[in-house]
């Protein structure tokens, strides 16, 4: 969308513009380009830079917010990825894999740092708020990788835990970006929590999204083969669900099978019968509706009020 | 020593007080605690504290900054030891070896932003100043490693390179931990700067003291085995200034032996001739005299000036 394009261009320029040191530092900097330049969507950043202009009429301001959000999520992925094993990233080698593990500890320890220093070239009336928001958040998100990893060695976990461990892995770094827009826009204490809930409703309603397109997405439009989670008996909103349906016994069976075709479509099967894919519909309408109250209590401008409320009504209906 | 004492207790009960979180989260706050706890000789954020206290007359207005440092060199070291591949620190087993390689590297993050956290306890007099020393030093630390690493598998490496390399690795960290102890004590700048500069030349004393123990340490009191670091031909200061000299060649060959006594035994002799023991204690009576002329120039309290001055000599004559 064109109304994103602006505010996305304002990052990649930021971006490019960091002094990221060469020569004999190299081995340092090299990945953390190389990891900032992979092809993210810049979702969190741009969230930034459209509420401070919705508080303050430009986005400038939030610049170095936007870009210590970036940054800082970018780190995340660097560290996610050695602790997954993961040798892709976005289609690309991850930095893990092209670098090495040492490069993907270090270069992503730098982001962190460079991150708070990014921070704290925000003027002194939003310096300390914006830092408390992002200390919190930053450790949330550490909190909600923990859950995630702790999830796949038990036996059981609920859909309310599920739901506590992405809002806190996922959704919290949504809320603290589009937050740290307000702070640097001068919103006031309640303008910035409204964008802050938002956002996380958000970011909720986006991360179970993601789970339902595994299962029922389109193979045209989804750019990965369909049912890698059942496969993988991976503990998503979806199979938690019906673990707490009245087939929760059949669905155990299933998750014994080895992985194979008939894995997936007899998961699927006894998805339609627990009516997952209804109550998944629900939930995420749920969030949805739920960040649109948020978007309607602030006083936005028009023409940001009616891109932010479209973009939001369409994650519902997002194919990849 | 009694004067330092007081200081660590301030330190270590500051610590035993952080909350850290249980239940669902210990997997991510008890190997905090663990590395918090591995018995450390808190050297940094001593120093904080002496600092405050000859500033403004009380260490307590830096026990935020203190923790700060002594939190972000702990998770320098969760992070070190999975770079290293080390199963042990300090005597006992490491983070890495104990809890794993995702403990070690999730819970140094959360370790690096609550050190963030803490340090956004200072007052608005002290805030923006803290946090600029902290970022721009905690990033030399990164740059200093990231040397080191390359340092390894290069051929050459000069005297001058390798002091620069430890002089970021780990004397800017105590030199940045001494002026946060400034800045919450609300110091002049220019007091700022003599603290920073009196750490940062006793870190370089401290580090080149550790390579020559290394090799003419006593056996009785070192604590490992003597000549470890020429069975590894690890690149120190002593080595390097061999290199430098007119006996590099017969150095080059004994590097090529394999590890035995007469290994360790050859490249002392080498040593000798090179004149190596006298032109290191040159280096570290130099580095030493710097740190005293920066502690001189302060206007110390009489018993701050006495303590420090003498550890500050002693630190040449250390045994371990």
């Amino acid at each position: 969308m064109d109304f994103f394009k602006n505010y996305t261009s304002l990052i990649d320029n930021a971006i490019r513009e960091l002094p990221m040191k060469g020569g004999a530092l190299a081995g340092l900097y090299d990945p953390i380009a190389y990891g900032l330049d992979a092809g993210g969507k810049r979702i969190r950043p741009v969230l930034t830079l459209i509420a401070c202009q919705a508080s303050c009429g430009t986005p400038n301001p939030a610049i170095p917010a936007a870009l210590a959000v970036e940054m800082f999520h970018n780190f995340t992925l660097l560290h996610d990825d050695v602790m997954d094993n993961s040798p892709t990233r976005r289609g690309k080698p991850s930095v893990f894999s092209k670098y090495g593990l040492n490069a993907a500890v270090l270069s992503g320890d730098t982001m962190l740092s460079m991150a708070m220093d990014m921070l704290c070239r925000l003027p002194d009336s939003a310096l300390r708020a914006a830092l408390e928001c992002f200390n919190r958040h930053t450790i949330e998100v550490y909190e909600g990788q923990q859950m995630d990893i702790d999830f796949e060695s038990r036996d059981t976990v609920t859909v309310d835990e599920y739901l506590e461990m992405i809002r806190l892995k996922t959704s919290v770094l949504l809320g603290c970006a589009a937050k740290l827009g307000a702070i640097s826009g001068a919103a006031t204490p309640m303008e910035q929590d409204l964008w802050y809930r938002y956002a996380e409703a958000l970011g909720l309603a986006f991360q179970i999204q993601d789970d339902r397109l595994d299962v029922y997405g389109d193979p045209a439009t989804f750019g990965k083969p369909i049912g890698g989670d059942i496969l993988n008996n991976k503990k998503t909103w979806l199979l938690l669900t019906a673990l707490d349906s009245p087939v929760a016994a059949c669905v155990r069976e299933v998750m014994a099978m080895d992985p194979s075709a008939e894995k997936i479509d007899a998961m699927r099967r006894l998805y339609d019968e627990a009516c997952v894919p209804e109550l998944c519909a629900e939930a995420i309408a749920g969030y949805t509706h739920e960040a649109l109250l948020s978007l309607d209590a602030l006083t936005l401008p028009a023409a940001i009020h009616t891109a932010l409320a479209d973009f939001t009504s369409r994650l519902a209906d997002r194919q990849k």
